[in-house]
């Protein structure tokens, strides 16, 4: 038997909508890359997204048609959000940092035929351009008067496009899992796959994220997303924002450490979203310039581990530190660590330990762990095993991918390995590709770089398998080292030894000079393994 | 173009497994009806729960069939709520309040193969019983000691049912359209009706009522629904709360104000919802026992319009107040009083008034106000219109009446007269079939009322269309004196007049007894206006 409920599809538009309805006069604001404060209301942003979709339909941008945008968070890609989808055209946003070669094969996988950019990227669309086989309209994301020069052929400015288009427009209704957005995963294993959001895995998340199990975000709060637009949508904050009739400030390009403070100075910002890298460099920042953040209140880290020492530098400003996890292929929200009422009553370093586990599987994500053979395993915070997830805005195909990459029983598998424990707190304890298995046990790389890392002498630290004549796999640790520092192999093997128990002591340390990263910002331990592939232990 | 998202539906079963795997150790209490306090885990409820479900199972209750009951707010009327969704059956819960004709009538309508009931109604039960045509088991929700005399055929004892069930169990998968809940109308107007909820709508609202905008909810509060569970649900908060990992406190039968202050007092409730009659029992003990609440920090009121003596009377123990607005016929939330910061910063007279109108809708709903004609109004706060509705929790149809209830573009028309303001916060400002039609003007009834009521001679109000030579209708005002006052209808005209615009200024003023009401306190001015059906006004 159904229930009789109305038969209303969630879209995105609906968000948009809303947002208008009860906020209008909230603000969006953004330092642009030309360099001034834009600033408009929610009003203002939609009486632009109609124009643009209006703009858009009358240029011949159809259904299901996949629209190129390279450009960093401004009021303008977030316009594209809410007009793409609203017409049911999908935004396939894309990493400017996967390289020339990568960015020009995900176009073409993806069949873009229009391709938005910030003039930043103008040089990367001219060595583009001869390469791209289905793009038939490039648009600056600029007026007419800050046009770049552009080489590859006839380039509109969005500004122009969209100056006398009407405002007015009857958003279509359409199925709630029509597609809605295109993002490609990095790419460090393989070519980059794509990723086809849907409007009812959008929506959805959008809610999800605002349960106080996750963001937590308040009435009026002022959001400051550094998360990239071009990545996996800026972890949704576009939709919940709005959602809630939050107030957004883009950063645009400047993402440097005075330029994100001044920035949420400035704008009073509460909230912010980033990786690592991003909040280690404003810590520095405001430790070097004696300055601190008198409005901010929490911050959200995801993409990669959480160091502890963002936790305690934030700490030293007031700002609690969330930490989220998710992937591209979970549009990304996964876990994220909200402390109970009880884990908040536990002393500092207690909480501060909690802090760095990945958490929670927020409501509409169900996770697993299971063995090598595929036997469900134990949520005891003890056994170890292979993390697979579930739900409604997880993949379950890549796009133009001819490849089944579920389990037989339907669970998308993360390529971790993780722990969750009795009150379903999960904790990563490696990538199920970079764990060293030595003598028929799994030694986590992870915790060696971390133990790693804690020395002073030591900037960055990665940890590879390498063969073993006895234990099969044993780890080798390739540490940079910090400005200044000599620090010898022996010195650092003697400091993991006081942290870690045996089987994880390192092999053999070596020393190099940088460490390869990947497009988001992750070290590309294919390279290190190609580079190290001979190495040899003694046994 | 579809997204390559998972397939995977909403369900409510999901709610508890993820709260099960994420907050196992927090409590649902419940005073008992037996006296005692009652108190276990998520993971114990869910061990029932499984049990109470293959109980159900193995008795022959099937996806689709309706189970009756009629209940306080308890643990075991939650175990029926999870383990009934859980196994694709109906939740068809029964107001008492309805009165025996009407609560025959409608398990009667609903085809109830079961009836579950708390002690308390036993005699009702038994009154019933020769009348039901489809009831084949009777199950009291208690032990096996305390189990009633019962003269209408054989009764089983709940925890007899369940005790020796096993604990394991696999929900199945299903369409998330399935049917969950059955909730009729309270049958103001003509015969109940029946609404009947599903997966999706209950998981969606479930989400929306998380919402920051909505009720605000932090993890790990402690919530206690007053809102009984036989009404639409206890407003979703049995769903809402496993979402977030709350505490739940179930009053059962109890709800004067010394049992609910001294339960609030004991369990530490921080978060409580109900209708303004219940509050204002509160406050009266909290007042005459010179008490305080040390916990609570807000109340969510709904059911009929928020008297401003709330407001204040609440603000007097640091309790906020939000009002909410909805109906059975939306599961039931619509709209939330929400203050944005701005609102917050207004003088305390000014945000009082804010409080009391009928709020913002939360995301889901859509809200516009159509004139008799059917053209869509402005949102203006000027503006009055008929008040429809529209989303994916609200009824499109209602179960076995076979009658098109929706316009023909698809909205519920709420039967409410309102205005909406430009920053999207809708007043209602009168039942559209209690408006008076004074000359081509609408009065609104609600005005009238509640300018009488706040004279401290009048103890309860109720404004009716009286016919009119001239103006067609015009208001007749009935008055219940307040205990011990001896007020004319003068004094009253006399009061009124300062208050509202001369249209609005009653031309009769009558004094009865008592109002009556209807079986969730409502006004029945259907009895109203067949008492004065001959009321004859002077030109």
């Amino acid at each position: 038997m159904l229930g009789l409920m109305m038969d209303r599809p969630l879209l995105i538009k609906d968000i948009l909508e809303n947002a208008v309805a009860n906020f209008p006069d909230q603000e969006i604001v953004t330092r642009t890359v030309e360099g001034p404060i834009h600033r408009y209301t929610y009003a203002e942003a939609n009486v632009r997204i109609r124009k643009l979709a209006n703009a858009l339909k009358a240029n011949g941008v159809k259904k299901g048609d996949r629209i190129g945008v390279i450009g960093w968070n401004t009021f303008r890609q977030f316009e594209l959000y809410y007009a793409l989808a609203g017409i049911g055209a999908v935004c396939h946003t894309i990493n400017p940092r996967l390289g020339p070669e990568n960015a020009g094969y995900v176009i073409n996988h993806a069949g873009d035929e229009w391709i938005f950019f910030d003039t930043t990227f103008t040089p990367l669309i001219e060595a583009l351009a001869p390469h791209l086989k289905s793009v038939k309209n490039f648009v600056s994301l600029t007026d007419k008067t800050s046009m770049p020069d552009f080489s590859a052929g006839e380039l509109r400015s969005y500004e122009d496009m969209i100056a006398d288009a009407s405002d007015e427009i009857v958003w279509e209704i359409f199925d709630e899992n029509t597609a809605s957005g295109l993002c490609y995963t990095s790419g460090t294993t393989g070519v980059p796959k794509g990723v086809l959001y849907s409007h009812r895995s959008t929506v959805l998340q959008s809610y999800a994220a605002n349960l106080p199990t996750s963001l937590n975000m308040q009435v009026g709060d002022c959001v400051l997303p550094v998360v990239p637009m071009f990545h996996v949508n800026a972890w949704n904050i576009p939709y919940a924002c709005l959602m809630i009739g939050a107030k957004m400030v883009f950063p645009g390009p400047a993402l440097d450490g005075e330029s994100l403070a001044t920035l949420m100075e400035d704008e009073e910002v509460q909230f912010s979203l980033g990786v690592p890298t991003v909040w280690l460099g404003l810590l520095q920042y405001l430790d070097g310039a004696g300055k601190t953040l008198k409005h901010m209140k929490k911050t959200l880290v995801g993409g990669s581990a959480l160091p502890e020492k963002i936790v305690r530098g934030f700490k030293k400003h007031d700002v609690e530190v969330i930490q989220g996890w998710g992937m591209t292929e979970m549009s990304p929200l996964g876990t994220t660590m909200s402390l109970t009422p009880a884990e908040r009553s536990l002393p500092e370093d207690e909480q501060i330990a909690i802090t760095l586990k990945q958490g929670r599987a927020i409501f509409g994500v169900e996770m697993r762990l299971v063995d090598v053979d595929g036997h469900v395993l134990p949520h005891d915070g003890e056994h170890e095993g292979h993390l697979q997830v579930r739900g409604p805005w997880i993949v379950k195909e890549y796009y133009n991918h001819d490849k089944d990459i579920l389990t037989v029983d339907g669970w998308f598998d993360t390529g971790d390995v993780a722990t969750i424990d009795r009150t379903g707190i999960m904790q990563i304890t490696d990538r199920a590709k970079d764990v060293i298995k030595s003598g028929g046990e799994w030694v986590s790389s992870i915790d060696i770089e971390n133990a790693a890392m804690s020395h002073e002498g030591v900037a960055q630290a990665a940890v590879i398998a390498a063969k073993h004549p006895k234990w099969d796999e044993r780890p080798l640790l390739l540490v940079v080292r910090a400005a200044g520092s000599s620090v010898t192999a022996d010195e650092v093997k003697a400091y993991i030894a006081e942290r870690l128990p045996k089987i994880a002591w390192p092999d053999a340390v070596e020393f190099i000079d940088e460490l390869p990263l990947g497009a988001t910002g992750k070290v590309l331990k294919t390279k290190l393994r190609e580079q190290f592939k001979d190495y040899e232990l003694a046994s």
